[in-house]
């Protein structure tokens, strides 16, 4: 298949990689001024640009995964790149979409997944894709995006919370009004850990089959009317790529500094425990990545660098842990007041 | 249900809590002599005993969750029994045996999962479980048995694999000189992280749907002639969970004073990744005991206590890390050069 074959696959590939950039150099900024706070070396990116010749399942591609380990702010991140075509459509997506059963799919993506240092400072992800299935004689049957970001805090501040949604949900409405509260949700359900009946973090925005005529998965599609272009669709996903840069950093950058102390070490290393949870046990896209013989430190990069798991460890009523399962529950975060019943 | 309703259930719970009692008091020895040794208290077990009413899915129960957390030699240690009906076998059992479906069980199982302090000391885990199914008359219309043992070890000693090995065989042959070679393959099949093509350890024992007529999945599955009583699979269950005792523990012991500094701490947590890794994305009892409502702490008790993940950190060649590699497949421990092609 032919990477240059189509202006829409290469201006997709031309915006993960403009997402990548703008994300890993705020990323880099922050941690210059974290290390000329700290009169030592900044850190950089290991980037790790790859090419993959078919597979056995005919997937072939090209990315760039760039990580940064033992940083400041940071202590981990990734934001990664793939630009990838494939000779069947995963089985997840012909779930979805039945009619596209034996086509081949061409996706462009970026995935950034951010762990602090800081106790205080949430940890935060955003992916965002595009993708195409291709009938057998070559045309292009389908197109969709499909991304969201979302909010892992473990000391939640509920200003942040309400700055990161009311970014992403400006972000939205500057295309569809109703974008924000249909993504929110679709967020709130995605990113739940059922054996444990809480979210992963404080939700944001999460969507997928967005085209010119609605979005949402095959059983409970919304169409939009009237149709939006290929060009409106383009420009929401750039839009809420750029969202997440201003919805994530700056809190990002206002906790980074917040004092703390073993006992807050300690409960971020047990929450991120749930966040492997989450990853390893129901991410599609994980799932999806290692089944289908993905790169695995690549889909793996988002997992946190240190982790604790401890036997039924609960926080003492009323201390600041305890404060974090009110937030794991879906609440309407732009309301006045998001936790009346 | 009633649970003394027959003398069979009764001695399979009876078998599971002598288990229990037995690696639990082998695990307190060690951590009493340990502890002497370095002139500080022992540790104990947090002894966690539940009984749940029915659940939503009809399944009631009891057990004993007990779990060492901060012991030396084991960092974390935690041997759980449970005993519990169900008003409809698990899909995943009704997969294997379709003329059991609609049909409700009992199970009365042990598991044990020991992460040992030194990175020298391999991880070891083992679980043993007797399994009815019921119909709807309330007869029992089949029973059959399942386990197994095996061995992960992040600086493996060949004479230890060997020893570990031997102890299941020689547990194996007692009772029929063709569990071994089966049993010992099933493990290999079983605990194959297809992401990382590696096995998660050096093997053991693994085998289910055993009873009077023979083990193995409903594809595959090996008769026993001549049939075997249910007395004679309850000898084999009992003994092999002893031999899970001898063969593990004094590994553990000779290993748990072997020097180690921050590189060898540094690689067992991320091996320990792998073991991770294994558990939420493949295990089965896992993923069953989450979906149906199980007790999510003494499932995940499974986890180690402490875990990193490190982008595409590969061992040096020739270092004593680069070393496991080729233990992470299967081998035929038991002959003069298991590595021999």
């Amino acid at each position: 298949m032919n990477f240059a074959a189509s202006a829409t696959r290469q201006r997709a590939a031309g915006l993960v990689a403009e997402l990548q950039e703008r994300i890993c150099s705020r990323i880099l900024d922050l941690e210059r001024a974290t290390a000329a706070a700290a009169e030592r070396a900044a850190s950089a990116f290991t980037v790790d640009d790859w090419e993959s010749p078919p597979s056995e399942r005919g997937i072939a591609g090209y990315g760039s995964t760039r990580v940064i380990a033992g940083g400041a702010p940071l202590e981990k991140a990734g934001v990664n790149t793939s630009v990838v075509t494939g000779a069947q459509l995963p089985p997840s997506v012909v779930a979805q979409r039945p009619e596209l059963e034996g086509h081949g799919f061409f996706a462009a993506g970026v995935s950034v997944v951010c762990h602090p240092c800081n106790p205080h400072a949430p940890a935060a992800h955003c992916n965002y894709r595009y993708f195409e299935a291709q009938a057998p004689d070559g045309s292009r049957s389908a197109w969709w995006f499909g991304g969201g970001a979302d909010l892992t805090p473990y000391y939640p501040v509920l200003d942040d919370v309400r700055a990161f949604h009311r970014s992403l949900r400006a972000a939205c409405d500057r295309h569809d009004p109703r974008f924000y509260p249909a993504f929110k949700a679709w967020c709130d359900r995605y990113f739940y850990l059922k054996h444990r009946d809480e979210t992963r973090g404080v939700g944001g925005i999460f969507y997928d089959y967005l085209d010119a005529g609605g979005f949402g998965e095959s059983q409970n599609r919304t169409p939009i009317t009237p149709p939006r272009s290929l060009e409106q669709t383009f420009a929401f996903m750039h839009d809420a790529g750029l969202a997440f840069i201003d919805a994530y950093f700056p809190i990002l950058e206002a906790r980074a500094n917040e004092p703390f102390g073993a006992r807050e070490r300690a409960f971020q290393l047990l929450r991120r425990g749930r966040y492997v949870e989450f990853n390893l046990i129901y991410d599609r896209g994980t799932h999806f990545g290692l089944q289908s013989g993905g790169r695995t430190e690549s889909i793996l990069m988002s997992l946190p660098p240190l982790v604790r798991w401890s036997y039924d460890e609960q926080p003492e009523p009323g201390s600041a842990e305890s404060a974090l399962a009110a937030y794991l529950q879906p609440h309407e975060w732009l309301r006045d007041d998001p936790f009346a019943p």
